[in-house]
């Protein structure tokens, strides 16, 4: 089996090209997107661009600042091929599969390298200082903030984008302390294939899960599905290594410390401004003995949020704890792929008709996923404490076949954006989180200003929600929103959204991002959410390990 | 009540001077150290010191300087008395009361500030940045690592201690959040009696906690007895505000967020060397309806230290576990005040004799206490739960007795040291912590280091230690040294004891501290740990936010 990163990758949009989202075996979403946008879908695959017919700037290094970098790093691993470029030329938000299909792609690097090892990257920074070239880590790319894009900024000679997907081994597994030092290099699929031997796992798997890897999890303070129970990507470091411009930084394999300000929560969410993370020892968990995922349907968002913070507070951490609101339940349901078996999709078809008439619908109501892993009499422990605070809130269970659809579908989603492209859709999201005591207060705020502002360019909306990562003190919210492009205003009817809905969250109480990180595309919150003085304590920061400022310029507003 | 404040508390040593440690009521512990140490014990107790006889440094401020003071804080606000200068010189580690009982307060402040608000605070630090005075931050002042004592740093005009006590309130309660808004300067008692008020509790009990406050706990990292099940300091932090000489920072009050390096992970630890902790919104917990503390023996440190790791690796968190090695459990016999009821303490006597002939004994196997707190269900299940772990690994069940005992007494050890001067007998303590695998080559590596450190200056010696914070990965390891004063050569002598176990513990995979936290004592282990480029981003940060350098100069190497 070819390994993750080495699939043929769609550069305009997401994952594999062989894969792709089969919305001809989901006969209702077509219509519910016509109704609810106002827009006319038609059935023809628009053609894939062809990345031989973009205009791409040709590299600006000169031969001698490659045979340089090919001293360092060998012959094979240095590429300045188009296919190279373009694939590190961008993230996988919105503005950019929007700009990758209008042709648009600004910022190749002006070579991507493959270091091997660390020391390669420790004389790759020297020489990038020496000759001025800024430096983008990469680690699968799939940033949504602009976070491995090479900006081109004023003073450099050149841009480089280091992938460090050839230092993507597990080098040793603790099963006593239940850690494993691991290279930032590795992807997801691998990682955890390599960690099963050992009978461990991670237990980080964020949407991009397939297509992402360690070090960029951990720059970029993701979260990953289970992240209710296993926490958030800084919460399973032990320890990091980095490599940074002055030098490499080397932090305890200790489980807690009082020395001084602590250094893997500065690197951690740091985007590559610092330096490049090499390596790092994580927190892993016996690998699952059993996993129940389950299908709730409350019948108010209310009841489930309720539901959720009642888990919580108890004391009970699911894996995966997931509530979406009435505008995504109905959407979930309409998206969903039939049953391949008539009776049995004709018999679900009907159940659902009479929870409908006794007030559990799709429409009005909130379909939740309870997810357990672990093991088995855990399980099954936890799963009837939080099925009875479900019930309790209003829930009807509908059992592990919608738990499992559920589960099996979970890394399709994003296919489904290339596709309504094609359409004149645009899809995007957005994610924050606050205490409890504001998550319906934000909850409105948000969705009623993206509405206003996808009107504002005479778009009809869809804006649904859910929280997915939750804790006792609050959760994650995390909009999708739908609306019809802007033709000819494409990037400022986007940017129009996401300023109004940004400046909605910072004024309500949330936090510009719970896990999609800063990049560039949030840097205008993101600096006044850290405020004037913090961000003086970054550029302190920066200044010491990166005077010259080669790492990733541009980022976290640096 | 008075305030836990504004007790009367001894200048040269623990806590409150109308009380003391009763060793009279506890007859077995002068012999077991006599023998122990080769010491000999007289039941006199030295005078206690007198503070008028100190030789003490005027204050260096001139009277426009004070004016200026008074101005931001008023009147009764600025102090330049004896005592309070003198209380807010050093802190509570041995070296600090050493020194005191030989007359020597090096640094007394030339003032103490009281200020009554944030704006004050404001107005402070910039008044000490204009005239170059430096400010150390305190609340509470029972740092054992010299983090509270106002160094001499050449360059400044004069040092102020800013004492946060008038800073006090609980601003307010989430209960639907469970969080609080609490200023910094308020002390543990009355922290968890306004919290109590709610219905809630912080949970963060260090063994200072009637002496300690929630900036001081915040700044330096530190860890209270339930702390393995609440965590941390840092774990609990929702959000904080801090002062800096360049302006006010806050960040949100969110549970999780990814926008760049965590902040409150930075103020977090930064031991008054960025600015001052002025609020914090904290995780509270609901208040236990029900305690159960119970006494367990294994009849080898191994066994409890196997139990524990299983404990928490089944997922089980008690609040309290705390297993203690031979050395430790025999001197915790031995220190027993015994019951006041003959039959009772008798049968308890025999019951141990019995014990020790099946093989379980204080002498050579491993006292441990586990504690739950909660709802009742939940503290009867994980104890029950627990019990079976320490079951399988060789603990006989002491009972509940055994743990109310440890309960009841826990603020009282320090009080013990104090005594033991008189004795001619140091103690002191040390901790580190390590992943499960290195739990065990730490402990012997240090044990062994201190007693070869004590018999350099011609000392026997005790080295005790115990587990008390323990994680799925790893645990903290304290360790509680006694020895025989080197007369003449005091200082020195701890230096070395100091210095060889610092020295051990880096060398052995711990780090230099786990919750106490690096101050000055710790400063040259600090340096190496955090690593040079470490530092440079260290002072990269000081420089951004203190470019006057005024903030505690001296402390976590800065």
């Amino acid at each position: 089996m070819p390994k993750s990163n080495e699939i043929e990758a769609r550069w305009w949009g997401w994952g594999d090209i062989n894969k792709t989202y089969e919305v001809e075996k989901r006969p209702t979403y077509v219509p519910f997107i016509e109704e609810k946008l106002d827009v006319e879908v038609e059935h023809v695959r628009t053609p894939d661009p062809d990345m031989s017919e973009l205009e791409l700037r040709e590299s600006r290094l000169q031969s001698d600042a490659i045979d340089a970098l090919k001293k360092i790093v060998g012959e094979d691993n240095v590429s300045t091929t188009r296919r190279d470029r373009v694939m590190h030329a961008i993230g996988r938000s919105y503005r950019d599969c929007l700009l990758a299909r209008m042709g648009q792609i600004k910022h190749p690097p002006d070579a991507v390298i493959f270091p091997g090892s660390e020391d390669e990257v420790v004389e790759l920074l020297k020489l990038a200082e020496d000759r001025s070239l800024a430096v983008t880590p990469f680690c699968g790319g799939s940033s949504v903030v602009g976070g491995v894009e090479p900006l081109d900024i004023e003073g450099f000679a050149g841009t480089l984008s280091v992938d460090l997907r050839r230092m993507d081994k597990v080098l040793r597994v603790d099963v006593e302390s239940r850690t494993a030092r691991i290279q930032a290099g590795i992807w997801g699929p691998e990682l955890e294939d390599e960690l099963a031997k050992f009978k461990v796992y991670l237990g980080h798997a964020p949407e991009s899960f397939l297509y992402s890897g360690l070090g960029g999890w951990i720059a970029s303070r993701g979260a990953g599905r289970q992240s209710t129970s296993y926490g958030k990507i800084e919460e399973m470091i032990e320890s990091v290594r980095i490599v940074t411009p002055r030098g490499v930084i080397e932090t305890r394999d200790v489980p807690a410390s009082a020395t001084g300000p602590d250094l893997d929560r500065i690197f951690c969410g740091s985007e590559g401004t610092l330096g490049i993370i090499t390596e790092a020892t994580m927190k892993v968990h016996p690998l699952p003995q059993a996993y129940d995922y389950r299908g709730q349907l409350f019948k108010t968002f209310e009841g489930g949020v309720q539901a959720v913070r009642e888990i919580l507070q108890h004391g009970l951490f699911p894996e995966t704890i997931r509530i979406s609101d009435d505008e995504e339940s109905s959407m979930a349901m309409r998206v969903r792929r039939p049953s391949s078996n008539p009776t049995k999709e004709q018999a679900m078809q009907s159940a659902l008709k009479g929870l409908s008439r006794l007030g559990w619908s799709f429409e009005t109501g909130a379909f939740a996923i309870l997810g357990c892993e672990g093991k088995k009499v855990d399980v099954a422990v936890r799963m009837k404490r939080m099925q009875a605070i479900c019930r309790k809130n209003g829930a009807m269970p509908l059992g592990k076949g919608a738990g499992m659809e559920w589960f099996e579908t979970r890394y399709d989603n994003p296919y489904l954006r290339d596709i309504m492209f094609g359409w004149g859709v645009m899809t995007d999201t957005l994610e924050t989180a606050t205490t409890w005591d504001n998550i319906m207060p934000l909850y409105h705020a948000v969705k009623k200003s993206i509405r206003g502002a996808l009107a504002d360019y005479d778009s009809r909306s869809m804006v649904t929600c859910h929280l997915s990562h939750s804790y006792v003190t609050g959760s994650s919210l995390y909009f999708i929103f739908l609306g019809k492009i802007a033709m000819g205003r494409e990037i400022e009817q986007w940017e129009h959204v996401k300023r109004t809905a940004g400046d909605t969250i910072l004024a309500n109480g949330g936090t510009i991002t719970h896990h999609h990180g800063v990049g560039y595309e949030h840097a205008p919150w993101f600096e006044r959410e850290y405020g004037p003085q913090g961000m003086e304590l970054l550029r302190g920061m920066k200044k010491a390990l990166d005077p010259a400022g080669i790492m990733n310029p541009g980022k976290l507003g640096l």
